[in-house]
């Protein structure tokens, strides 16, 4: 693994996968690499930080499973979820997003061979199901948002795994579109699995995504993430959620990982939803799109590069770099010290597909953004 | 999964592993289920658990690659490590020790089919082992320390995997059992695996394991977790160290579940590791035989009870209950609001051998201990 920091040239087609490119940049203040939110702590942010002591003390005095469901409550609520389950096994909370996608996996493959993945998304998602001994099939994004997977296809698979919003291009499963979807995962007895990690970003995500799933009477499961939202040096919750009849064994894998998360975590989690929904997130949305906005000014004009998803809400920045290769743009950024993602491994079926595109992360210092903006422009304009 | 924590009688035989007994126990201040630490602070952890707000603001600033190191360090040196790998991708931060295990697990599973487990042990590790496919080959704690594995069958398996100090029964490979285990498994191109979860109750254990595997030559790994020793809720670190020539891929498995763990849980266990040095550690040791101390003066005189691990220095006690059965003992526990576990699950490979053992968490207010204590021994007069 390519873990140095250093900032000797590493051939990044040594990289096995998108985390690995993320690690050579974590020692640079332009790293723009990973979806982590990096950005500066608000003032009301600073002011949650400072509670630390004494959400711990409190932390320590009250029932765990009280901190747990005001943390869950708080946060879900804020994401426009007016319903969800409330018995702690069917909203299991973890470490991560990642360590609830290897429970998912876990869980799932004991059950079946087969799932049906979104293309492209982030390469971890098919990187634990393949790690688990899933076969994978992939789904095209325009083929969920329109016409939707042919019944031979979806009657092929034991799950169908969609992220949404996805990473990196942001595209968000609409009610009516999840509506159809889980009615026919219904109707052939596959699982539904959403990971909504980036829903804090896009208000299109906040609707009652719990209630649009039950209506349907499908399996499912859903994985929420707090991870990219705040600037909470990797203290997050995963949250596992899943329907009643989901017929996996998500508690019982659960139970060999972990006894429970941190519940000065949870009580973090709790204040940061409850300043996000007293203004913060309006105030994030705000932050996300000026820093979009900076990247997409600063490109404006370069011959032969577009964004194909301008509508995109997500913290990250997908950009098509035309005739320029993304590991040449990558290495040319890189001598500038600025640290980006090239999306081959995005697209995990069909690399090519993401060789000439690259994504930014907008969860970062809005210097940054600007420093990262300027030195991309140079890097096109030269390239 | 019985997450019932409102006091209703659930059958402990419909409980599947000891993870989920614990679940049971959470919601009471008689809590001496699982192996978390629980007691208190003292006031010398309290001023660090103050240092949170700054320890954050330090943590922002810094490279995460040196607060890292400086926690390692800080960590392993405490516990009598003189020499660790300082190469990130040979010690890997994880967020818990069985995130560790899971990493090592799947790893493990590409390489070989089958595994050699210390027996008895706490049951989430031959859980993890099993879920991954791998299968199992119990070793008895005396062949370990004693004559060592026959040849034979050492060679039927891919791996050693060894608890030390074991849970429950806190014995400890000593530097000779060590050595000549690590040389045995050097000869057959068997990887060598310890998990010192508990290694920082016991000076036995402080000694440099790295040193010794080393040494050998064979292929190892070591899984240490700060969990255990410091009542941190639950913020801890579990670190996966290996040999260069492991041959196992630990770190790509890693990158599919976490880019890295908080900057403020590292700088927090370090500060904690500093407190221990200079003090703290042996003011812990104390306390913990103190608790160990009120338990076995209580139940001295009790007809047909024994303490069969009497030079443990863990935090948790086995006790033998004579012809009582370790089922009915934490049911009239129960009535008592006391949470113990029944040591049948540690006993994965003959679950008979701990029908008749309970284990009581010693890393508990001393109150709490002493209540337990009491009571247990008046279930114990009773039955």
């Amino acid at each position: 693994m390519a873990m140095n920091q250093t900032g000797e040239v590493t051939a990044p087609a040594e990289l096995g996968n998108l985390t690995q490119f993320e690690y050579l940049a974590l020692g640079s203040p332009l790293n723009l690499a990973d979806g982590h939110a990096r950005q500066e702590l608000t003032p009301g942010q600073i002011r949650i930080v400072d509670e630390l002591p004494s959400l711990w003390a409190e932390s320590v005095k009250r029932p765990v499973e009280e901190v747990e469901a005001e943390a869950r409550r708080a946060y879900l609520e804020l994401l426009g979820q007016r319903r969800f389950p409330d018995v702690p096994e069917r909203l299991l909370s973890c470490y991560s997003s990642s360590v609830a996608m290897e429970i998912f996996a876990r869980s799932l493959a004991r059950t079946t061979d087969s799932i049906m993945l979104v293309h492209p998304t982030f390469d971890n998602i098919p990187d634990i199901l393949r790690g688990v001994g899933l076969r994978l099939e992939p789904v095209e994004e325009p083929v969920l948002h329109g016409a939707g997977i042919p019944d031979d296809r979806l009657r092929s698979v034991g799950c169908v795994f969609v992220t949404t919003p996805n990473n990196p291009t942001g595209r968000v499963l609409s009610r009516s579109a999840l509506r159809r979807l889980a009615a026919r995962c219904a109707e052939h007895d596959v699982v539904l699995t959403l990971d909504t990690s980036f829903r804090g970003f896009d208000t299109d995500a906040h609707y009652d995504h719990y209630e649009v799933l039950e209506a349907s009477g499908c399996r499912w499961v859903v994985i929420e993430d707090t991870g990219k939202l705040w600037p909470t040096l990797e203290l997050k919750i995963g949250w596992l959620a899943s329907s009643e009849n989901v017929g996996l064994p998500l508690a019982e894998v659960y139970s060999d990982i972990l006894l429970g998360v941190s519940p000065l975590v949870l009580s973090m989690v709790r204040r940061f939803a409850e300043e996000a929904a007293g203004g913060g997130l309006a105030d994030l949305h705000r932050f996300i799109a000026t820093n979009r906005a900076t990247l997409r000014e600063h490109l404006e004009g370069v011959p032969d590069v577009r964004f194909p998803y301008p509508s995109s809400r997500a913290s990250v920045e997908l950009i098509d770099l035309g005739q320029r290769t993304a590991l040449d743009v990558w290495t040319a950024l890189r001598r500038h010290n600025v640290y980006a993602l090239p999306c081959e491994k995005f697209h995990w079926a069909n690399p090519v597909e993401g060789s000439r595109r690259l994504r930014l992360a907008l969860s970062r210092p809005a210097s940054s953004v600007l420093t990262a903006a300027k030195a991309l422009r140079s890097v096109l304009l030269a390239g």
